[in-house]
């Protein structure tokens, strides 16, 4: 039994990029924690927004199988306001309290808060203190943020790992269906036609049906 | 009216490559060319079985609207067998004969017939002489070559360019269907429902419902 | 016709960076819109040291041909100073005002400005809302700063689009030569010398006189 | 139990590169086999010189635990020299018959056989067929010749993968002692002190004592 | 003779990073300025803890010879709390008065201090006024912090100048004794025997028995 | 006094690409010795064809200062069609004849035998034996073959370093128009005008009027 730590930047993303995986290491067995950083609150947003959100979340996650999550509710796009070790404090302590053997986050792509989440996120899984028990440290892809990176002049994401999520992408699916307000008719760049296609494609890839591909950045063993 | 010249390593990669676009630059009443380098040919394979995939292409062709075409017949595997002056040579004569404003070639991957191909494209494309006219030069990806470079040694693809193929994909798909020989179930790789995956991820991330996916190299105008 | 919006951190970066592609824009009929973002205001610098730079740019701006501008007037090196959000609400205000075809954007650089103005422009310009219309989104090269970035650790520009301006490399010279302020003596890094052998040397290496150097990001048709 | 399978390009680089995982790998009770491709063989070696290597490496294996063993005795520097095919078949039958979970290659690095191995590997081990079972593909890095491609021109090695090799640093070092043909005195490039040396900066920067370190290059689950 | 400024983030960095180098500089008769930025200061931290590290760096000085030394004093992690030109400014007016012809810094790393001085560094040190005068502008390694960079999503440290300190390991391992709170025992990650590794593994590939590594960003002759 | 060694693949390379630095470092006293490897030989070539270009090299070392000088005599596009080891133990002769302190040599570029020579280099001046007293290994560009590389996909050179030339542009630009048979009118890209943009932004960019520029590979002190 592994413990898992999924780093999700608003509620949704941890479906959209991670949500067959986190079925499959739940159906396997494991201990899930997912952590939802940021949100759409005030003061650009109404607290109803954030609400609905979140109640999305909790119906996906029933989906999922996750009963283990916490939100930091901090503003969207204003996780730089704080000063960044407040941020790298409050990720340390997650770190610490949950022990994670395998934490997947979200690559530094085009949204602003997954690029400040992703450097925090580093700072508190060096390989010391804590962080020495992960085993591994993966960034997932995000549909309408990771590919909208400028094409060779910031991070372009290109899979080294791929999870087979054939038995769990209707689940995926179904989960990611409870996000009314957040998900696009197709041919929206995270509808649900969207979010299967790439399954499909790095599933294809990797000699698979279905697959949720990743970016390993540091594993040990 | 743009003359367009296809360059496509064995019968297959130019439908499943650019088979949209193909039939869009048609529609739209411009001249394509279609180069085939090389095929399944003997020492390695039977004639009969080179001869199986000509006429599946040609059939493909038809579906496509393709009407100018070459097959050089180089041996697959064996380009890099005959001197590079001799490929360059026949790459150079064709850029002359059709005088290309847009040469869209194979990217540099997994197939050695691809690299090699890459590279004499490259030269004979270079801006000088006939190479002068061309207003685009462009890469497109392969499924089950491009993707399977080593992630993070070998170039990996990363489009800036894409084509919307949303009235086409029916085509391309009817087109792809031609090449029995050549063309697996799902989950295969380059089954009929990866190819089809591949362009609705490349078309949702761009705004489109499908699209074909480019790197540009060089542009011009 | 198609609408061109050209981001410019500070005025002067217009005319260094695509002064011949903006004459040849508008000799050709196109509608072409600047936007200048920041420039040398107070507190660091005196209001006359600011408005002598507009001064020079209307000049510049003349000989261009260039009818349709703005001026942000943000501090310069304060650009992070405000919520990111407030920089990108207005980035986007231009793009569903212009409605752009055509977006050629400063390359992140030496300058600080650059670089945030670039991750503002990246998000204005997504492939949603009114980003949808975009056909061309491409960087731009500034000597003086472009050049400077870390060699091998930062992001070196290498351009994949070159425009000929062979015609227009001296309205380009003659409207840089309006800034006195900012263009220093040869061998100055940002003299008339140097714009014009940058010129020329990205000019004949794509086939042409002149040239003026694009990095294209995101190109769809 | 998983089947690993090591591909050195020369009797001495298994050790080298992998000696203390191979141990591991066999300490905990899987099964191993080592591939050898190429040697110092006539023409351009004496027999007598490529004996002494096998014998070096047969005292090696049996310090490390290795039974099963392969060596292919292409000569050095000459793996270019027979057509990619047959040297491709090779790889391909390597993999049908041993049906390897892990398959740890050589870097393509300044040494062409190198390269040359490494692009036969990549085509052997694609996710179809025979490659379908395989769950980790990695490149380990050899002294003296990983760190001598071209600084920002070739690949450079970084790991995303090391190995706690702290219980087997001793017996890699014994073993690598037998190859008194192949291993210099210190500061020699490949000397004992130099191995251990990136043994220990490789471990202490993952949370360990020693270790090897690995490029991850596909890894599926 | 020449003027060498060392960049130093925190106390230990000059001498984790350059210690060798600079007793070696310092040997031959150069003149060495060492910049220290920030440290281990309120509010984060008690201003005796960073007394203490003063006091460390004061003995570690006067062990590698070194008598021209600066402290800014900034707080750990708060650089960026101030505005930039702020930091910029600083750094300019050092280059001004030390008139370096060599400038070696760190490089921008795991550590987000790291990330800021480089910036400012890279401001301060462009081809223009003071800047002029520098030869060499290289980075070097920080053991615990360069190789925590995320592998191939943010730059990784490869490099491309190697000075040879074989002669000056000794004095670079008993300076760095001096900073007991800082060095932590063996298998730490900046512990004596890891940097002593470093110096053994980057020495060996480059022909000599111990060295310290740069990344050169711009040389002038 | 330095041995300095010039690697140029074909005659007009080295002047092209160094002549500036090449008549710098001879006024300087050091010892420069250029090695020309191939050139416009039978078969492709005629004989009258290669011996002119031999006559204007000499004219062209005369105006530069060389007086040693070596040509391999390989006919160009063919240095892949003898063994890898029989090129390299010619590089390897070259290097142990002529103990260079510096090793100046073509960029991995357009044009195969660039490519092909490079390889050759890393053998030779790997730190181990002769190669272990080179102190600068660096890779020069050359107009109309380096900047055609694929962008982003194949290595695109940046420069490390540059060598201020402003003494020496003119007797470059002489020494280079010997090459008649070579040296094309402007606009072509290696006429005159282009070489000497190509030094006048080169130059301008690092703080000079006129330079050349390199990617150092490797650099020891």
């Amino acid at each position: 039994m592994k413990n898992v730590l999924i780093i999700a930047p608003h509620p949704d993303d941890e479906t959209l990029g991670v949500g067959g995986t986190v079925a499959k290491f739940i159906a396997d067995g494991n201990n899930v924690n997912v952590l939802i950083i940021s949100g759409h609150l005030p003061p650009l947003y109404t607290i109803e927004a954030y609400d609905k959100t979140v109640e999305e979340a909790l119906s996906a996650f029933k989906i999922l199988g996750i009963i283990n999550y916490n939100f930091l509710k901090i503003p969207a796009t204003m996780i730089g306001d704080e000063p960044i070790h407040v941020l790298n404090k409050k990720m340390n302590d997650v770190i610490e309290e949950t022990e994670p053997d395998i934490v997947l986050t979200c690559y530094p792509d085009r949204h602003i808060d997954h690029q400040q989440i992703f450097q925090s996120v580093m700072v508190a899984t060096r390989p010391v203190g804590a962080g020495k028990k992960i085993e591994i440290l993966a960034a997932y892809e995000t549909l309408s943020e990771t590919h909208w990176n400028a094409a060779h002049i910031e991070p372009n994401f290109t899979p080294n790992w791929v999870v087979d999520i054939t038995k769990f992408i209707d689940v995926k699916l179904q989960a990611l269906a409870c996000y009314k307000s957040q998900i696009p008719e197709f041919p929206g760049p995270r509808s649900l036609e969207a979010v299967e296609a790439l399954a499909k494609f790095r599933g294809t890839q990797y000699g698979f049906a279905y697959g949720e591909a990743f970016h390993i950045i540091r594993m040990k063993s």
